[in-house]
């Protein structure tokens, strides 16, 4: 089955390449010493990276998977905004 | 100059590895075509292992950082403080 | 036209009652000179309490607005998702 | 005893006032019928003015009680650093 972020795989996988490359990154300012704010600034712009990944993939989730649920039931639909909620409530707590 | 963290670097480069393994398990889901909501859950516990993270670090930071400079003087306290203020207003916002 | 939380106006309106009477304890506290710790704290769980009422206006908004606008059409879906999207994003920033 | 933000209670209590009243907006906003994104916005708006509070009251608390605590002793410090940390990392998950 294909999911909501289909069409756009290479984007989400660019994206997550450069997150990796911050981390790293991370990993060098840990291992030369550089000044714990500095850290800080840089695991701080890693997690609005992975927020703005993850606000990619909700929307593409709800574009698809949740109208398509919409569209052949109720029933279906509830099933997929709870799901989506918890989601959406681990992102908000972390 | 030492930094507050010195003393467990190595600590921190293996939380590190693991949050890229993290980021390179998310690549791996999207390459795959995993689960949309599957993918967000990964995202938010990566989210929370940087939490950790800068958690451990601000902590470090205050204890050496800030105290040393409390014990210097008002003033070199006053600007640690600023500073330090400013990357947890970026970690609440992240 | 009634809204997603129609049928739940009394139980929104109990919590945010409680809420407001969590920010006028926090005034008693300041008032009071009470410990900052103690009155962070107190701030945390009015960001808690609020969370969790945007977490219920968000699902029941899931639940009733897009489910409906997904089975009008997918161009009424996609207005809703995209608004939908930005609000969540402004949450998971604030 | 008086605390970090002794000199400016009368600002937070005006901010806090302010915060109480936002939250009583809210409870117009539902019982108004309003629009959920719209009521959602508000909610961040709540929630952005209480961190604001939080980032003031934490600098004021760093600037007073833990300067004071590191020109005391290590020991002191290290009290209040750790009961800081648990404040912060509250307020990030809030």
């Amino acid at each position: 089955m294909s999911h909501g972020y289909a069409g756009t795989t290479d984007q989400y996988l660019a994206r997550l390449r450069r997150i990796e490359g911050q981390v790293r990154g991370l990993q060098r300012m840990v291992a030369d010493g550089d000044y714990c704010i500095d850290i800080l600034t840089q695991v701080s712009a890693a997690q609005s990276a992975l927020d703005s990944v993850a606000m990619c993939l909700l929307k593409d989730h709800m574009s698809h998977c949740i109208v398509a649920a919409a569209q052949e039931s109720d029933e279906a639909a509830r099933i997929k905004i709870d799901e989506a909620t918890k989601a959406i409530a681990r992102l908000v707590k972390s």
